[in-house]
């Protein structure tokens, strides 16, 4: 039992009291085995990764990517998928680029690890570029990061209004903060 | 996305923020996604619940009921799987059984649809019966039930000694607290 505990932790959101809880509900129940076995077979065959903005697809759709209403001249970067998720449900009507993460020098985590040079590739002189990343440490260091290389080449740079926070993480952010922060954004480069 | 984490909620133990991250992080990895497919084949193939107490078997076998060293004149009574693999891992050396829950009048929750008829058919002259239900109002509906239906078909009942907070439930208890408090039980009928 143990041994099944620790693989299902590997999985990013488990815990040890989570993965024990789901064992015995789907030893005791074929029903939510079959739940799970279901789901996995969706993501499988159905989800992937955007190869532009790094969200996800669904049948090879990005939400972002592929919906002509959208404003590609305005991209919001953020540093997960959670928060992209947000963001889709959320009025903004740009585009958005997910990082992955962010700059960690403790950590060894450098650029060309979060999907920056991906985000590069995609900057004209036409756009804004909105920083939507965490106002954490690290958070700082890769918006400043970013800030840094793209400066001349695109139009405009703006960072989420302070209506976060300070040393928030956008996770726990409920969608009507998020919004309002992104309405009032921070011009640094205009 | 929100589709499938609602079915995800289905499973014990699954919120929403934890399906979110479990699915992002599978549609990020197929590394994870395998994990968790071979953990479902695991327990599909090796697990199952035991005819007589109502643990989890591997591969037919359940660490109490076939193990021949286990005092069987001792049963202990939990309300879940949980609490019994807690008891597994401590150095108790009877058997258990499993409720899968406690009697709930206001939910309609009767005793035979706890495994209670299962326990009864266990029971010997010779057994001593130790209740590990929780210290809550329901736990001690069920702990009082059970003394009620067995006090003349077996040695002895006891209960565990009240080292544990009342009110509390058994889920948050350490293993040292829990064989302390099976060592000090209290005896109910002798």
């Amino acid at each position: 039992m143990d041994e099944v505990i620790e693989k299902l932790k590997k999985v990013e959101g488990i815990t040890s009291k989570t993965a024990e809880k789901i064992l015995i509900d789907i030893i005791e129940s074929k029903e939510k085995l079959n739940i799970i076995k279901d789901v996995l077979k969706t993501i499988d065959e159905n989800f992937d990764n955007c190869p532009i903005c790094n969200f996800y697809t669904i049948n090879k759709k990005c939400s972002f990517c592929d919906n002509e209403t959208r404003n590609k001249d305005q991209i919001c970067v953020v540093t997960s998928k959670k928060e992209a998720n947000k963001i889709l449900k959320s009025d903004f009507r740009g585009m958005v680029h997910v990082l992955n993460g962010e700059i960690n020098l403790n950590k060894n985590i450098s650029p060309e690890l979060i999907q920056l040079p991906k985000l590069f590739a995609r900057i004209s002189k036409d756009m804004e570029i909105i920083l939507a990343t965490n106002l954490t440490f690290n958070g700082e260091v890769t918006a400043n990061y970013i800030i840094n290389v793209i400066k001349e080449n695109c139009k405009k740079i703006s960072r989420l209004a302070r209506g976060i926070p300070f040393g928030g993480s956008l996770d726990y952010i409920d969608e009507e903060t998020l919004i309002n922060a992104i309405e009032n954004r921070r011009i640094i480069k205009k």
